[in-house]
């Protein structure tokens, strides 16, 4: 089953994230692979966390990416990123093959897709055919392909952000 | 902060658990008390495996619902609904005013507040003003109150439903 959580709005990664806690909750195992972030996240530093207690072995989380792309001051080189991304989806194909893992995420690899750093056709292939187990794809601007792939999508979508309110109030204040 | 999650799409709950992980992972201390739910759902066992571990004291979940209600064979007067909900947002009051949470989610509260079981403006007096702390608020159908009380809200989307795609195609085969 292939779930894809898009969308502009808050809450796609942790919808996938609250899955994991529901999964491992019934003692199942899953496999997080994260295609953007490299450093400690706070999900990284929760599941290391568990990983030495009742739950090792259950959860794996494998931050692949090199950080934000060309934005917020990354200066690496696109074909760096790139690697990075393609490393981590012939990971993803050989882990959701393998069937080891009960649910198997890969996060903002709609991002991923969208900033070409892999193909579409690339990630379409590593479902072969619809997996046994559950593949949770998550990122804004989900490609239509995987849409239509998909068994299940919800998009998040932004109604109300403090942050753009904050933006809107400025721009009232000021002109 | 206010934070809402609704729409008719999958990953309300899962998204507040997800931020749950995330508060966690960073040492903050996170309260979720459950409107609905009563049995041990997977989110339940999960926090009570983690719970006598090194996160013991930092995570505290509380299923205050008696269970779905008049859906799904549900026979309890609703009486006995409103009553543990109302015990419910007294306990979440205590709770947000006690400060000692970083994070508190109020699972599915706008279902609660949607049945009649708690009133919507007794659940905006849970808040005299913005909380300190991150309040997530989870539900279908929140109210507009809700949502113009909330700093940060987000619609789940339902675009695209394995059981609906099921129905569809009975009924295509069918007539």
């Amino acid at each position: 089953m292939i779930i894809v959580f898009t969308g502009d709005g808050k809450g796609k990664t942790t919808a996938a994230l609250g899955q994991a806690v529901r999964a491992l909750g019934r003692g199942k195992k899953v496999l997080i692979i994260q295609f953007i972030k490299n450093c400690e996240s706070g999900e990284h530093l929760f599941f290391k966390k568990i990983q030495t207690m009742a739950l090792a072995g259950k959860i794996k989380i494998i931050p692949a990416g090199k950080g934000f792309v060309k934005i917020l001051g990354d200066k690496l080189p696109l074909g760096e990123h790139k690697k990075a991304a393609n490393i981590a989806l012939k990971l993803a194909k050989k882990e959701i093959l393998g069937g080891k893992w009960d649910l198997v995420i890969l996060d903002e690899i709609n991002v991923a897709a969208g900033l070409k750093l892999i193909k579409k056709k690339d990630v379409l292939r590593i479902f072969p055919r619809k997996p046994a187990q559950v593949v949770i794809l998550t990122g804004r601007s989900a490609p239509k392909s995987f849409i239509k792939k998909a068994d299940l999508v919800t998009e998040m979508k932004e109604i109300k952000h403090p942050f753009k309110k904050g933006a809107q109030t400025q721009i009232g204040v000021e002109f």
